[in-house]
């Protein structure tokens, strides 16, 4: 087989064989084919698309690159939940121990944050002395113990994937949706799930900007599952504002403590409540979906959510006391509140640029060497539809550096529109597919 | 600026600027733009095209990679043919002297065989000792001397267009337009020319296997000489059938001198005539295309045309005994005549197969590392619509090696199509554009 004649097909339309994108891929990771060739290749792809059986060839020969994942040793239903990423979007601290205390395994390997959206590993490294990093047998161990585990992505899952996103991110290939499809489904079948939940996020903190998109790339994503006899749900979730009101790690983790403590309602509840049952629904212990989240929110309401959030903290090395009590959490040096300065009602909310604001303020990488600061981040008081007056307080920022807060003040302000006229909320979940 | 922004704008359909396109061709060639983010961008321009002010930038963004030739010192226009290539395709070997016998100057910069395609410089190196690897100012002195010279592409001319094309090679991104003419007219202009006679062939042995495609290369070509302020003419050709009867280089040279010497007729010299008389009339050595090819037909006759022949190869280093007695060659080992086995009108030539029975010979290269036996080659005597008996002699095959000789045959008696009824003659020159 020649690589070339491989492109040349591509570049002219035609469907690729599964030998063709196995030796591809093969040839690609063991460094056969090099960059220059796979590059264009990425481009023709990008450019002609991939069909149904394509994507799950490619699918497949990713994860093939790397280790699968054997859970078998672990009992009952393994399922997962993957989001494709948003501002304040904390749902996996929830639903993780909710669907754990029910019975359903939860073996979930995390990101972190990309551009201005946050990653769950590194919210769950601002808990002092948790380890994201556990060996394979760890994790398995973990699993076994407690139901759940959160980790960070190991070298030996689908390393095609690491290879071909890295090119894919300096090569202008990165909104496909086939090769989307391929790098999220390659590593979450090699994790060894039965099921996964999929929230796929549209809005202007997306990345799947508008509605339409998001739901090809859910189709994608839902035929890719089921040729692997994977069970899966995806929901199309509203993102053109923040998820909760808190941005930022730890915060995120404070706020993700009070919905767990039954403490705290509104939107990141109630999205966390459909995916949690959803997951309960995928793992056998709910007739329906319905049933899913209702059992869903009697974890929380019977403390099994949070009294399983503390086992895995604790079990992945966490100091507990943090999430106990959180005000024992180091503050920032500085924090500032901002106010109204008209009436008005919130008609729109730039959420990339309060996700970029948050990573000025210190929660994020601006490039791959940045440390991030776990206490910096916003408080968001406002949602879409909500009524405002002069003087209301509009939201919190925390840093350690007063300048940072100054420049983030402003693309605070800046992201807020309000309108004389009365405005309607947004619809939290536009579409489930399955 | 960015590469990235760059390769993500043409990805999506939109015309570059010139500093875009500046910035892109300078970084490559600084080696600032590696091989696999200029890959990407080569496949968006392959699938996405370049109009004909972005072609043109490109072209000059690739000839102000390296030297442009300053032939000012050169008295008189300076015009050079170029041709897409083809079988049995010499005819620089003829209009060069009688263009420069004419008076005009021929800066003529050549390539080597390509796949099925002979190339000029291996045809002029199989003339004893002559030198195509002259030095800038050799160059030069051999122009003003006698009005032509012929040389190989040098380091320093368009040195973008090698690494471009190299890259193009090896990721399918070669049969394309707007790529082809920058690269072509690069090289060109860079020569320091004033005009330029294109012969575009179109047929089973050219790179242009329909005449539309070579229409719309004839056309990008002619826009882009325009932009430069280059005078142009452009013929369509027909490649169904080799150009004159030899192939192979020494067997092209000796074809050469029969028709510098006016003894042989046909579509060689036709062509030749055209092509000449073409660029004596961009030479402003003839008031109409009509005229400059009386004056290249009366330059033949005269032997003006066979007397520049002689100065220039032996300006050049070769050894004028061989011209002037082409028996004096050492033949090769073996040679065979092929014979009709039936009757019949010559319907179709493959004369892409003829081109890779000549290569089997030993007359091309089938790797870099490769050498060519300057006596290897065929004769081949049949043209589209001859009438062919049985016991006629078809062609005669040369090569030191009798297995090469066995393959050879084979493939140049599947080369022929015969047909019962009576055919018609391909028509030699479908267009001329200007």
């Amino acid at each position: 087989m020649n690589f070339i004649e491989i492109i040349k097909k591509k570049r002219d339309g035609s469907e690729l064989s599964k030998s063709e994108i196995t030796f591809s891929i093969e040839n690609f990771t063991s460094g056969q084919i090099p960059d220059y060739q796979f590059s264009a290749f990425l481009m023709a792809v990008f450019l002609k698309g991939l069909n149904d059986k394509e994507t799950s060839y490619l699918t497949d020969a990713m994860l093939r690159s790397g280790n699968v994942i054997d859970l078998s040793l672990v009992k009952g239903m393994k399922i997962d939940k993957h989001s494709t990423g948003g501002v304040g979007d904390k749902t996996s601290l929830i639903i993780a121990p909710i669907a754990a205390a029910v019975g359903v395994n939860v073996p979930m390997i995390s990101g972190r944050g990309l551009g201005h959206t946050g990653g769950t590993l590194d919210k769950l490294e601002s808990i002092p002395g948790f380890r994201a990093d556990l060996s394979l047998s760890e994790y398995k161990t973990v699993l076994k113990k407690c139901g759940a585990v959160l980790i960070g992505q190991t070298k030996g899952i689908a390393p095609a994937d690491k290879h071909i996103y890295a090119l894919r991110d300096v090569t202008a290939t990165v909104e496909s949706i086939p090769l989307i499809t391929a790098s999220i489904m390659s590593k979450k079948i090699a994790e060894g799930i039965d099921g996964l939940v999929l929230d796929v996020k549209t809005g202007n903190g997306a990345f799947m900007k508008n509605p339409k998109d998001a739901i090809k790339l859910a189709n994608s994503l839902i035929k890719t599952a089921k040729s692997f006899n994977k069970k899966v749900i995806t929901f199309i979730t509203d993102m053109n504002q923040p998820l909760g009101n808190n941005i930022g790690n730890w915060l995120e983790v404070i706020e993700c403590i009070e919905v767990l403590q039954n403490k705290k309602r509104g939107d990141l509840l109630n999205l966390s409540l459909a995916l949690a049952g959803a997951m309960i629904y995928l793992g056998k212990k709910a007739h329906t979906l319905k049933e899913g989240i209702k059992i869903a929110e009697e974890t929380i309401s019977n403390g099994g959510a949070f009294n399983k959030f503390l086992e895995i903290v604790k079990l992945q090395g966490g100091d507990i006391k943090y999430i106990l009590s959180p005000d024992k959490y180091p503050g920032s040096k500085f924090s500032e509140k901002i106010y109204s300065t008209e009436n008005g009602f919130v008609s729109q909310i730039d959420t990339y640029e309060l996700g970029m604001a948050s990573l000025e303020l210190g929660a994020g990488r601006k490039s791959l060497q940045d440390k991030i600061d776990p206490k910096a981040g916003i408080i968001f008081n406002l949602k879409v539809g909500d009524k405002v007056k002069k003087g209301n307080e509009i939201a919190t920022l925390f840093s350690d550096s007063s300048s940072k807060i100054n420049i983030a003040k402003e693309m605070v302000i800046n992201s807020i529109k309000l309108s004389s006229k009365k405005t309607r909320q947004l619809k939290l979940i536009k579409r489930i597919l399955d």
